[in-house]
């Protein structure tokens, strides 16, 4: 491996996407997948991320771990259709022990289109609900947390 | 009050009707309500109609009482589409103080057209999901259930 | 009238809030209702406003008026649970005739505590979902959503 | 190959069941998957299904039949908790050209428990809501509904 490559910074830069397909139910009577659901879809990606990165739910609800969320954002730039396959492409974008934020993409798979962008916002509390110091209390959780962090 | 009239009889026939427009966010790309929505429907309904004959879930719940559901039927009449005011009528078909069966009716406001029928099945059971058995441990709810089943 | 006191803006400080029972299908695990749910809460609550306000979906539709939405933000300040009653206060803080942005704030009935603040933001297209000029092709509309603009 | 075995008999019991992991917006606070939700996963196995025997839902849409839902039962066995996959088995159990029945099996792909069992009735009709006879006028698909039917 050639020793000038920051390798850590590369695996950074690696996509963890998560493959959708819009079911019937989620269609509302103008034809499109009614947008409250997209908040429900970047749920499931955000499940998925952090089960493939090493902090899978039950990995964390057995540390008593919750990261309930503080705060959405969503802009619809174009439809999804019943039937069509998305990519949902999630992404940690700010994590300091105590707060992180996720963004999202979903992403048509046939045309390459960018359907939706979000950004969902999260605390960490034990299961009183009370706020934990990642970086003190869960290091390993921490670690990977910052690692993955754009 | 006359001696000739069983008035138990007629309270028994008093309908506890639950009104409900539906939302936009139920419909599908068919244009009328998805028909998964009218399972919640009849659970709004149940939920509305146990508070009107005293029952309600804050004072089941402290009592240590769930009612978990154990089978539904729907039949879909005619559709209801957004917009459209319906109410909802349920009524206690059966109920032996182990299981209770709960029939709903949905009817257009406007047009007194039935939309769809259907029906859920229920057991009793404590916070440790173990059954109950309701004239043996709790008397005074079994009364009123017993007095609503038609 | 008593010319000191402009009534247009006494007016505008009318809210219409819209009441709303939080539904047990609601709720998610950690014993509150799902974040996801707040954006239908806010539909709900924008179709009753614009109703109330003279602009019901059936008017607007058979005018062939469509108001897509383009983003929406909530942030979720404390947690409504099951059989909670909620008032949903929208207000229309931005319009252009081409744009609108509507505020939501949903207040806990019992304790007037807020639980979620959050906005949407829409454009007006024809059936074609080509836009609209409001101001230009629809002044009464036009007329009617800038009054109700704070 | 023994030559008494009927090998279109075979094909029949062939299943083709849909996997499917639960997702934490579908759960309610019993910590459980809300029965509402089974319904719809019936649909998604049940699009997953038409698809995989040749009849997708967009060509199904291009010749122009929709087959919507005259009725639905379904019965708990036991709980899909968050995270849980499960695996569900739709086969047709009745098809007479003008009517369909669908049954559903959810079973636990751990345990190989039954979670759920249901039901879905179906007719055809065409884009004005007309019934369809399929026999008659789309042989093909007719053929293939009666040859998958157990």
């Amino acid at each position: 491996m050639n020793q000038n490559i920051d390798t850590e910074d590369f695996t950074k830069k690696v996509i963890l996407p998560y493959e959708r397909q819009a079911n019937y139910y989620e269609t509302d009577q103008m034809g499109v997948i009614h947008h409250s659901n997209y908040i429900r879809w970047f749920e499931e990606a955000r499940v998925d991320y952090l089960e493939k990165i090493g902090l899978g739910y039950d990995k964390m609800e057995a540390m008593g771990i919750l990261s309930p969320v503080l705060g959405i954002t969503c802009e619809y730039k174009s439809s999804v259709k019943f039937y069509d396959k998305v990519i949902i492409v999630p992404m940690i974008t700010y994590f300091n022990g105590l707060k992180m934020t996720i963004s999202y993409t979903i992403i048509d798979v046939l045309t390459n289109q960018i359907r939706t962008t979000g950004e969902s916002k999260h605390c960490f509390v034990n299961k009183d609900f009370k706020p934990i110091n990642m970086k003190k209390h869960y290091k390993d959780v921490y670690d990977i947390l910052a690692h993955w962090t754009n």
